[in-house]
């Protein structure tokens, strides 16, 4: 079922939303208030933006222009919408396409900034892939992995150009790894941490392409509180 | 000048300085209650072991024999000198050496653990960095670099044995792609925050021999609170 929220911590930024198929996270909260957007930016692509909660964030940040790229048709159709209804058409231009096809067709070196929050888990043979196919797309790599972000990335990002993304903490050496294949050098980590005294379950990485080596761990953020709470921290984004 | 401290936060443990020469720091309290321990640990190496602040430390952890290997002279009978005044030279076992001429000596696969704080710059914290080649040779990397200790680490420790230095967060990149070069696998890692809202300064990093890919990242921990005096997470150790 189809529904109108609002993005929440954002008061006049609306995003709709379908239980059935996608909702969006806290990730995708974090990422777009993370990523390092300077002034001269201009042209920054989301890659797999569902529907499109980091475009429409973004916005807040940046007057740039910014393409959202969404595989799946029903839920391109919900970023088209969300994007309509905040009267944001000027800005963000939603394409429904596959953005391992998308990027074949591109100009090399067009985007100052690229976000994408993955699917996180590997396509296992143990996968529960019993959820609709909506859910599959969206959770595991089955149609994006990071050699392909990064490859993507490689190709599109101007020289010195950033690239952030989400993830899981446990995937930070293969992210790493992954990043240097593709002389992206990862400078800026925050750690997010489900409340004090646990491991981090909630990873967001930015590199530069061509950057030079020399990484920054930003202030860890806690989203919850001992009562189960969002901290003020992460209300300041979303409550 | 020599003077005889207790370890800090450790009321039997006492060690030897010397201002002119040697100090531990908040590092050498740090790693050794990081690394992990398991029951079956029976041999450790602490790799330039200064005046033996993490062996003496391990030894309220674990019965293990611990080797020591420091190469500089006076530094090494500072070391020997805290070992026998707390009575530990059946656990402790110093040795005045370079690590890279001992290790050739050694046969391979003999420990489960390897400690080491190695050189690393300061540059932000040090006024007087070239007074004496004690503190020239402890701080910088003029005998021991990172590609040596785990080059090192590779040949001497056990299957699926850990080693676990500190070292700067800025070099976090670099020393995952080294560990991965050499076979070991990033399995742990703490960031350590000078206060709340800064970047963290401090980064301690375990790896396993032939370890399976997937790390996690321990809970934060900050040195001070906001009137600047240790926290009470760090005054466990060192107060």
């Amino acid at each position: 079922m189809e529904t109108i929220n609002y993005l929440l911590g954002y008061e006049d930024l609306k995003i709709i939303q379908d239980n059935e198929c996608f909702c969006f996270s806290l990730d995708s909260v974090l990422l777009p208030n993370f990523v390092t957007i300077n002034k001269s930016c201009s042209n920054i692509l989301d890659i797999g933006c569902g529907n499109a909660p980091i475009p429409l964030i973004l916005t807040k940040r940046t007057s740039a222009k910014i393409t959202g790229v969404e595989i799946q048709k029903n839920i391109f159709e919900l970023a088209k919408e969300s994007v309509k209804i905040n009267k944001l058409e000027n800005q963000i231009n939603i394409i429904n396409d596959d953005i391992n096809n998308f990027y074949l067709n591109q100009e090399t070196d067009i985007f100052d900034v690229i976000t994408c929050n993955p699917p996180y888990f590997k396509l296992t043979e143990e996968s529960n892939l019993n959820d609709s196919n909506f859910k599959t797309i969206a959770r595991h790599e089955k149609t994006l992995t990071l050699d392909q972000i990064f490859k993507i990335a490689k190709k599109l990002l101007k020289n010195n150009g950033n690239i952030a993304i989400v993830n899981r903490p446990e995937r930070l050496v293969e992210i790493i790894e992954i990043m240097k294949q593709n002389n992206i050098e990862p400078k800026k980590v925050q750690f997010v941490y489900p409340k004090k005294n646990k491991d981090s379950n909630i990873l967001l990485i930015e590199g530069t392409k061509n950057g030079k080596p020399g990484i920054k761990i930003l202030p860890p953020l806690y989203a919850h509180d001992e009562n189960g709470n969002y901290t003020n921290e992460i209300t300041k984004y979303f409550s």
